[in-house]
């Protein structure tokens, strides 16, 4: 029974490609783990071979991001979306909890990810503050606008401040965000498309999460590192008293750190998918080389799309451009599916652009690699000069 | 590289054994599904190969449980244990719709599952109405009380009545839930330790719901059936007038269906391994001749134990025992070591009781076989021969 392929060039937003290596590995051990006679998928989370593969994880995981001793690595399962609504449930209980009061959470809005998790804390019953949306300020998605243009909130009210450090539908990316114009406050980012990307300066955050299905792993699990000084909170009456939701129970995010990741069945599987990454990654070098590599990957794109600035089009303004997901689109929107069509002919697949974008986008995830971008930017070269 | 293993005697609690033949088709789909040249664990859950995966399995289901129309299938994640939370929000939505009010949901207590489903509701903020807790009637779980014993609740005050249809750690499992009691309730049953394990009449119920890492898959998805009728809400806005919770959205039933179980990334994988688990079932015949086989397979191993009755003890009354988790222990208590020690030389494994009940525990899901049950059962006959 044949565990091999033809190297993917698959550039899909998310779930992404992995290593064929980790994949061959993970493969065996659904089979037979560890030579327990039963697969990764079967074992209890409670036996030292599932509690190897949670822990194993994190020190993978801290180990290669830098994570410090001041902050907790966990697992959720739910995705993004849960994040959306866990977040302000559970930090606006660890603000209360020093403050006395509710708050009102801050939101940077600069793409849809960003967007949804604003409207989610709202729908709950938060009253949010929007430091800046980038639509409203530019008229569409696409950059950054310039922190003069933020409305900046007042620590004091503000139990945290979130944005979405790479907006995967949109391609906009931080290059660094502002800490310092909000002194005080925590710092919550959404790092699901560029999770393990690049190097994080953690003592700056108050969490970072992540879905697994971009960079590290298969959908199923979201990676939280959430600072410890934020998972104390008053008791569920009181919470109750400041009109604050109460979390469910797996998701509360001391109930489940307490358990070590396990208060309820985790997905043991997709955590050792996840491990298996993380591993190999180490093995690669580390982040630094892995960022090396992103770069230089979207280096390779951006400029071959900007050789043809008459056929294609970048919509996202350089200072905001993504070096995980490089939304472009061809002048001509007439020639969108042909180019989509040729490019499945050479087996670049996966390209096509989010329905509310259009156009194509091409999503540079740890796992592509060098040559594949190099085939997808000599065939981006290629339909230019043969339709321009 | 191999994809072989010997064919596993385990009998844990779950995450459980799967079918070998499951597992080898998954792991090459883990690497290339359907020819298209990247895993079932990469491609994207909007694309055909993933929505397909989706469908498939919701149509097995329907095929193989005879799930009739009224009634909706959708995938969660979190577990049972997001149930728990997400049930008392969900169905108190769809009452206060009819009702105008938010009623008090009603829960069966017959082990640590249902007790914990019935606390969580609590912390929620729901006041829920005990009808009946098997622990306070008998001084510990072992029993389901008689039902002249339970208290009945006002139909016009009860959103849903709750309990679980078998409780895995105390090895309790109703024959049949006494329906005809609760005229006008909605019914809901957490059936995570014997999912289509046996034909259910779901015309009786308003929800059925369980968590896939027991008979159908590993840990990570949720299957839930629903009557469709209970998924018209009243606006956030008039909840919140009635004190109901909001339910994080990726939890809010009608927005998932709407979303066909994929409002957020579904852990296609996860439901791709449900799928194969489910078309093997169809190929062995279907739901009755599974619940046969678990009906020998039980048969055989409580039988086996009560030819020692002196040696070894069933602590659950013999009108609740569970088909799917038999729980037992050794009378002289010194012996459970070497009960697991001599069981796992002869390569039995899986078998220690949960740490809340001690002894042993045999957990015969559907993927544990006849000839695995033979195997213990003559392990079981020849311990106490030995040491008795």
């Amino acid at each position: 029974m044949s565990l091999d392929r033809e190297e993917p060039n698959y550039f899909g937003a998310g779930p992404a490609q992995l290593p064929t290596n980790v994949l061959q590995q993970a493969a065996k051990d659904l089979i037979n783990f560890q030579g327990l006679g039963i697969g990764a998928g079967e074992i209890s989370h409670r036996s030292a071979a599932g509690v190897g593969i949670v822990n194993h994880t994190k020190e993978y995981l801290r180990k290669l991001w830098q994570i410090p001793v001041t902050h907790e690595v966990f697992f959720l399962q739910g995705g993004g979306t849960t994040g959306f609504s866990s977040i302000p449930t559970n930090l606006s209980a660890a603000f209360a909890k020093k403050s006395g009061k509710k708050g009102r959470p801050a939101y940077v809005i600069t793409g849809s990810w960003s967007k949804k998790a604003c409207e989610e804390a709202e729908r709950l019953g938060f009253d949010s503050q929007v430091v800046v949306n980038a639509k409203t300020a530019d008229g569409k998605f696409g950059d950054i606008p310039d922190v003069d243009k933020w409305t900046i909130p007042v620590a004091e009210d503000t139990p945290y401040v979130y944005y979405c450090d790479n907006e995967t539908v949109h391609g906009v990316e931080f290059q660094e965000f502002p800490y310092e114009k909000f002194p005080g406050v925590e710092i919550v980012a959404d790092m699901s498309s560029n999770f393990l990307s690049k190097p994080v300066d953690f003592s700056k955050y108050g969490l970072v999460f992540g879905g697994a299905q971009k960079n590290v792993g298969i959908a199923g699990v979201t990676i939280y590192i959430i600072k410890k000084s934020l998972l104390d909170y008053p008791s569920v009456k009181e919470l109750r008293k400041l009109d604050i939701p109460i979390t469910p129970i797996a998701f509360d995010y001391p109930t489940v750190i307490s358990k070590d990741s396990a208060y309820n069945t985790i997905p043991t599987f997709a955590v050792h998918i996840i491990e298996l990454v993380l591993e190999n990654l180490i093995k690669k070098g580390g982040i630094e080389i892995q960022q090396q590599e992103n770069v230089k990957k979207s280096d390779l794109l951006y400029s071959t799309l900007e050789k043809y600035p008459t056929f294609y089009h970048l919509p996202v303004t350089k200072r905001a451009r993504s070096r995980m997901n490089v939304v472009f689109t061809i002048k001509d929107g007439s020639l969108d599916a042909e180019f989509l069509k040729e490019a499945s002919d050479v087996k670049l697949t996966g390209l096509k652009g989010h329905r509310s974008v259009g156009g194509m986008r091409a999503s540079l995830y740890n796992a592509v690699t060098l040559p594949s971008v190099q085939l997808l930017a000599d065939f981006v070269d290629k339909f230019a000069k043969a339709h321009q």
